[in-house]
């Protein structure tokens, strides 16, 4: 199988690798032409036996959206787009009817796995119809962790499927964060009776019911700085955690621990917060406590 | 009537004043000899009427339970000590029971209004029997509100029932805070299209739902300064907010708001945040994400 | 000053009355021929001084759109269009660029009062440019409450600062009305102890921190029904709270108490909660813990 | 070695197999002469050799109190008692205080693993002086699961600090099991695009960040029952995540996803909720929207 694959940044490169250890040939397309196969997505379309498949791999957003009309010019009926970035699900909506006019297929891919994919697999999620999917089977098995398909891949369901079973991934993965996080910090706490927290930690990576790949990475963060005296408690967020309470407030689904992870998010990005400003001035007003003054 | 207090700090002393001006006689101890009015305990026990009535104004915790020891010892039967702290409920049991040995009889009292008290009066629920009640009624009638005395005093339940309702008040106090300073903060958030932050919280004094007093003083320390640019976001708890999330632990009440104004106020005082750091750790194993460098 | 008032439901019947008493004169229509003065947009225009003034008050989304929509077609340059529905703030954005195409003047007005506005007054936030506002002053006069102008009306900022400031006198409502509703199942949960719940909501009344409307309303309501015996506790939400929520992300604003009561009303409606439903399998997966079995 | 092993229900029945698997000899004592191995504590006592270890593993608070004081009356200086049970970590310091009176020493262990810990081993976390500890090793060996020591046991500090541990366990456990609950109803909420729910958790066993046991079990409990019809949505809870969110308190340690868990699982087993009830009373009131009739 020859496929195309557009953006070959970290991840992009990364699986371009993996397919091609996998036996699946890959053009490469990317602006930087140190990294790129091609000069052009027209060059791409022409180096892609037909009908061709397209993995678009790149940010989310307007730059997606920009690549899939530009390859909505350069396809033609019949051919296939994966579209395997992080983006809103609502988005394959308006992308897969854009390529639909011109009678180009497409499926959403929702993929997992960061930097350790390359080595373990990525974790897929896809939406679309049989067909489209059944036809980039090849390219999902190369890519997915080794073992039975069905824990590493699934067909989740129609067009934007794959993207939403992502974004909730990801919100999830934000409150299992969090929740590591605070039993991080009630183990530090009491440093008074708990001496060996990193310990506790790695004890746990066997036989208990918390056991998962988050515990192992916390375990091995903390070996590589306990106490983490080296890191800022300062956390960006990407889009999708905020994307997961959305659709939660437009289905009615109650989300408090999700929410609260993005919320913790926020708060560890503000020097000084207007919120706690206002509660420090009402506690002045009514009960002369005193006020810490700003700088 | 004449009846003792003890305590005159910033509550007491201006409590022994609306006492005063209520046409109560108030002999007032405290250690600080320059505000006290008699010389020990022993000497406030001879100096009043018997059967006597005591008012407790110490701070909560270990000086409580010295003072009521303390007054178990020169009280006598048939006295009646009105303990006015903020203790926690279940101290009222002990401390109730210690008083019982010899006699002495004992209402709790969940006093609020804060500095602006002496001017306004003490919203007032306290604990006990009827008749315990009835025979301090006019203390509480003093201390009250102007208006009907059902607007500004309670006899709410049983001995510990005062301070029980005095804690929920201060849990509802926190959630209160919060969810105005949330509202300041998504207002600021917004310069862009709000011109007028000050002005939008005065506009909703009357005819709103939200209408209250806790708005008033925002609108009264926004005036005093915009944008709280005198004023770090930092806030210290006291007690009653930790025992009323305690205790709807112990009585399987949900209290997601409350908890939250809690959690805020920890986050507040955190120089840097334990939970944070362990995400920012986790994000980088996994995602490859940067993370600041601590100082 | 004679205006037109478009939706003459709940709201915008009781304001009609309210304008009227304030010596406005005010030309109503509604589909609703029981209750409308003129028969169609088209009479309504035509029933006006030029320039006209007129109030739309219809639900917010595409009935709102739909009826600017047709202003834009019955008016004229020079006329001010003040959009006072519970409207997204976003909309006011798109509306007023509507209505600019022909020359038409846009003002948008959150109103806050409920059904207590006709004879307390109605709290307003505007947002657009100071002429506009200064027009219709005499409305806005009429409207709302007795007492200083600043304390019942503002200006808040450009178009749409009235729509986003009501938006968040709505979500700080919500999380206020949690605050006391939590208090209440506290109270509520300890009656061996607090023998009067109503009676210590309606002591906190006067002199106390906490006192408000909303605290008001609560005493009102339990006079009526103590301990919510014909109530179920079944809570929906109008959109302002989701909408506050999502501004909230899309800000970076945490907003932990605004969302839990959002959450909290979700549940409300849920007969049974598929998340509890997932995490009682879980217990019994890992511990053997025994499930409820759904009927 | 040969110990004594006092509490025969499910998890003690299980551990005393595993550890005669791993050639522990074990005296087995439970109330229910049907299990157990002799009649009484001091006949269990009588067949030990000195100095005793006996390992304790009944219900938490006052069976447990009761048993360690019935111990100290039947054993002798040197000897060694393990607390495995799901105690408090502030009951250990009582109870150690008790023994040591008579020279008996003490060691606190946090078990996890719930009935799979017979075939799987046991996380074990566990308190006191490093001498003790190490006497006791080959029982921990025996229990622990298969692999690296470090990777399923920690002498994770003095005395207390085992059951601290393992309620900072169980409290990170409860928040991760409502991330999946929360997941699980986003997914299930948009069935009309998520056609496989079951199939997508399954997809994420390999590979993804997210992977863990309970996300092993959420799959099982849905091949087992998809979309958990024979399941009812009501969470018990047992004293763990109650006393973690109490330490937090204790400690100023921000808990708002592990408080969220445990409020979600007061309000799934609430009829109907009086806060609610509240909020929707309160809606009433000044907005007439109308409410639900309780039946």
């Amino acid at each position: 199988m020859h496929i195309g694959l557009i953006g070959l940044g970290k991840m992009g490169n990364n699986m371009r690798a993996r397919l091609r250890k996998g036996d699946i040939e890959v053009t490469g397309y990317d602006p930087n032409p140190a990294v790129s196969d091609v000069a052009s997505l027209a060059d791409l379309a022409a180096a892609l036996p037909a009908p061709r498949v397209v993995w678009v791999m790149v940010p989310s957003g307007a730059i997606t959206t920009s690549v899939i009309t530009e390859l909505s010019a350069v396809l033609s009926e019949g051919d296939l787009v994966i579209e395997g970035g992080n983006s809103r699900f609502t988005e394959d909506f308006k992308h897969s009817a854009l390529l639909a006019e011109k009678g180009i297929n497409y499926v959403d891919a929702g993929v997992s796995g960061g930097v350790w994919g390359l080595e373990n697999g990525y974790g897929l999620m896809v939406g679309g119809n049989a067909a489209d999917v059944e036809r980039a089977m090849p390219i999902f098995d190369a890519l997915r962790p080794e073992g039975p398909r069905a824990e590493g891949f699934v067909h989740t369901g129609e067009i934007g499927a794959g993207h939403y079973a992502k974004m909730v991934h990801n919100g999830i993965e934000y409150a299992l964060m969090q929740a590591w996080a605070e039993g991080y910090e009630l183990l530090d706490s009491r440093k008074d009776i708990i001496k060996d927290v990193t310990g506790t930690f790695e004890a746990w990576q066997r036989g208990t019911v918390v056991r998962s790949w988050l515990l192992e990475l916390l375990v091995k963060a903390l070996k590589e700085d306990p106490e983490f005296k080296e890191i800022e408690g300062y956390v960006e967020d990407s889009g999708e955690g905020r994307w997961t309470v959305e659709e939660a407030l437009n289905n009615a689904v109650p989300v408090p621990t999700i929410s609260a992870a993005i919320f913790a998010r926020f708060v560890s990005r503000q020097g000084d917060s207007p919120s706690m400003k206002a509660v420090a001035a009402l506690r002045n007003q009514f009960g002369g406590h005193s006020v810490r003054k700003a700088d």
